[in-house]
């Protein structure tokens, strides 16, 4: 089975030219086969208010009407995308820019209006997701750059969180693959103490993690993101590892951040 | 040797919505190898208008500097590509939406600055395309479906004639397969008469264009773009085929538009 990486790549480090170049630089190197998932950034948001396009939320959420779909298909899947492809290709890494309506590679359907309409939000399971379209790519040493946007198979593009979409591509190929599932972002891993960047916790499998959830030790904004996590891994994949972006190869080598797996590494040392 | 048939579409058709719609039904139809290079249309110069961005010309030439080729990264690759790609996905196309930073499938140098600084603008010749490339996606029937985008392989996007990335690709890809290049626009083909949409050259080849350019009845603002169609048939271009978007089924069948081939078909009268 070869191995596969799929990195989940946050807004915040996008929107740094600096930390993206480099995290870029790090992402190229990796030989095995990798596909990278990006976040928006606040690019998007700049330019909805330059075109007077408001950010519209009812209870915190945000929805998606037809001048926000336009916004972040042309800001995601343009802007961002091919500037991250661009870079990629300048690296060495023959990178290609994705949505999930190219090649159908992330088929979606219109979140149903129940208490809230969330307008042009697309939901995706990975039984959805045909491994044989990844596979064209993959077989091929082509790595998809994916902007966090469905469709509806309807000629419609729809919104959809990238974290999902990293997770949902994983369970999809982890028949075929040994899937290694990276969220970087800014912070250093699941942290004991969320004001301490040095509270990393190492090692998390499902026992650590419900003893730590219920003596409150996991910051409450953490838990959906790893409940998600531990459900990727009963699906399958291999591995989930969550740190820091700058950190991308010791995320990779399993000396920085958070690893999360069924067993965990005996070798290292727990919080 | 499989057919490949090559179609632009031209900015006008692809601003009206219904027009638009009409033409990608009859493009899915094609159960041939093919791509589609779309241009730019109005609406980047509209976003670009409400984003406070100023078209710059010099001698009637545009200017792409550092915040168009942004402008046009995401509405060109991002709003209307995959506005296209979605609506093909609908229809039963397996479309994928690319620049040619993607999968490097256009490499392109920036024009160099001599009297003028066109900015960021990509110069292409079919020698720098790689068919491999395109083979993967044509072998495993995904249509690509193309922005006027290059890259110069150094991490920077680069504005491009769609016309000229339709030609290029002809060209490039013309040892592998019965290349049939189609511009398709709002008239109806080559006219005799620029003001009668009734006057078609049905048929031209080198001989006929050479006497219709002479004696001053080609439109001027044709000779370019017939200059280039003669050009792509000496570089192993099979047939050019010129006319109207809403035609797109009769010039396929060559009963419609103007046909441009070094022995014209001789079932088929003159001007």
């Amino acid at each position: 089975m070869d191995k596969l990486y799929i990195i989940k790549i946050g807004g915040n480090i996008i929107d740094d030219e600096q930390k993206s170049a480099s995290f870029l630089r790090d992402f190229s190197g990796i030989t095995e086969k990798k596909i990278l998932v990006h976040g928006g950034g606040k690019v998007a948001t700049k330019i909805g208010e330059q075109l007077g396009i408001e950010s519209k939320y009812i209870d915190g959420r945000r929805i998606t009407d037809e001048a926000t779909i336009d916004l972040v298909t042309m800001v995601y899947g343009g802007l961002i995308n091919k500037k991250i492809v661009s870079q990629l290709q300048s690296a060495g890494c023959n990178a290609i820019g994705i949505t999930g309506a190219d090649a159908n590679l992330i088929p979606a359907t219109k979140r149903p209006v129940r208490e809230i309409d969330y307008g042009y939000v697309g939901d995706v399971v990975s039984s959805m997701i045909n491994a044989d379209n990844w596979n064209i790519f993959l077989q091929n040493n082509i790595t998809p750059v994916v902007a966090p946007l469905t469709h509806d198979n309807k000629g419609q593009m729809l919104n959809t969180n990238a974290d999902t979409i990293a997770q949902e591509i994983a369970k999809a190929l982890s028949n075929e693959y040994a899937v290694s599932l990276i969220y970087s972002f800014e912070k250093s891993g699941v942290l004991l103490n969320v004001e301490d960047d040095g509270s990393v916790i190492n090692n998390l499998n499902i026992e650590k993690y419900n003893g730590l959830k219920s003596s409150g030790k996991i910051f409450a904004g953490m838990i959906p993101k790893l409940d998600n996590a531990f459900a990727a891994l009963n699906s399958g994949v291999k591995k989930i590892i969550i740190g820091k972006a700058e950190n991308l190869k010791e995320l990779i080598a399993g000396t920085s951040g958070t690893t999360i797996q069924t067993s965990p590494n005996p070798s290292k040392g727990g919080a």
